[in-house]
């Protein structure tokens, strides 16, 4: 990537402050509280003199570029820093309205097809949306199995969580954010994302990954602050992470995910109990 | 609505149940788990002999079909039950992904614009983006701030999350389902519908609503079991409900939707102490 393109004028916030009425044992009170900030953002792609629209999602204002980037890695759209030449702010878009459009630059002359966004927008008439179908798409973009040899022991996995509370300000202020962490194989935090969206907490970490050449993530462990569901697995398999621990539940389909492409999976992680979902090999036990 | 098209073959569970790993206290012990069942539905809009795949949603099997009229009427592409002439599973799909295709004919000759369903992919280059322009999005839908007159009692409102709890028997066996329940004035529980994904659980309740023929839902409380996000907000607004308490955070756009719309709504809800965000004349303090 050749450039960056960040303006000097103050971005929308993460958080707003707002008055309610706080009811407590049935009396009212009015006071001031915080809330977390919602608010679309759009993702441009542009090649030559080809500009497409690619995605329009809800997010928390902060770290946009990282999740422009993270959100066409994740997708399958591009695999490398050095396939961007520049990500932005709008420069067409008036006022405030300009942090809320970013446009991520390629280097190549033209836009590439995009098979991987098709999922969000699907018009075969065939079927191909069975999990079974999920997974062949996954293959079909060439992906393979993790290769990741972490070994975690599990009396340090269980204190993740509380390390990422630790490391959360936002959620403790507001209460409305999930979080994607990766820790390292001591247990260290090496970095966080919060969003108001689990999809753009995990697109930011990798979007910041991405754009620090950090890329794949063999010896790291992905910690989710919520569920684990297929396409957060799907994302953290793209990026080669193999070991992801979520502090409630998985589904069927991330299961089968982690199963298939050799990632370990824990579920319900807490300090006294856990569940581990496939590939149990990377846990150490006493 | 002329017709129901059900198939008696056996369709996909809810949960699935798996052998994992359960450490507890640093010890490993293989048992068997339930976990809540993720699927791909794709939901096919059909009238003439026009055909349009709108949505391909992850969701939890059951109640498919209200799924797919609530995520058409909150999107705004149909208002009324009088609209749909049938909804069935395709029949062109073999084996058990039939039930992960779901069409619904209209009654009309041939398909409507889908201005409500650009937002989910979105090819303009104006910005139009922002929670203005969402708030704007609804305006031009012709929707109207919300009418309904319900009073609740605060000490009443507090006790909707336990009487929640009891009435979810998924989430209490696998803990990855999000709820989306309509109480009564009197504080009875009216419909409930679970998920892996919170929008489509409040597709479902409404989509239950349309086939009922019960909207406007002016008298009722929408209760979330997570946090209010603007979408939900959005599709509440559109079922004319006056009341929605969610037992986590609300985002400033939520907020602000609610203000606009005329609708009382609730943050954080739990026993003891809780957040009102907008229009707190609904509430009745003692």
């Amino acid at each position: 990537m050749s450039s960056w393109s960040l303006s000097s004028r103050p971005r929308p916030g993460r958080t707003a402050r707002l008055t309610t009425t706080r009811i407590e044992r049935s009396r009212a009170e009015r006071r001031v509280d915080e809330v977390v900030v919602e608010e679309p953002l759009e993702i441009r792609l542009r090649a030559g003199s080809d500009v497409r629209t690619v995605a329009v999602t809800l997010r928390t204002p902060g770290h946009d570029f990282e999740l422009a980037a993270g959100f066409l890695f994740s997708e399958g759209v591009l695999a490398s820093r050095e396939e961007i030449r520049a990500i932005r702010y709008c420069d067409d878009v008036p006022g405030e309205q300009r942090y809320n459009v970013v446009t991520v630059e390629l280097e190549r002359p033209s836009l590439p097809e995009l098979p991987g966004l098709e999922r969000h927008f699907f018009t075969t008439t065939a079927c191909g949306v069975c999990g079974k179908a999920g997974l062949d798409t996954l293959a079909r973009r060439g992906l393979a199995p993790v290769q990741g040899d972490i070994r975690i022991a599990a009396d340090l996995l269980a204190t993740l969580p509380r390390r990422l509370g630790r490391a959360q300000p936002l959620f403790a202020r507001t209460g409305g954010l999930h979080a994607a962490a990766l820790f390292g194989r001591a247990g260290e935090l090496v970095q966080l994302r919060e969003d108001v969206g689990r999809h753009n907490a995990l697109d930011k970490l990798l979007g910041w990954a991405l754009l620090e050449e950090r890329l794949p993530l063999g010896e790291h462990v992905l910690l989710l602050s919520g569920r684990a569901s297929f396409e957060l697995l799907q994302k953290a398999a793209t990026a080669g992470i193999p070991f992801v621990a979520a502090i409630s539940a998985p589904t069927n389909l991330a299961v089968e995910l982690a199963e298939a492409y050799g990632i370990t999976l824990v579920g319900f992680l807490r300090e006294e109990r856990w569940n581990v979902y496939s590939h149990p090999e990377r846990l150490e036990l006493p």
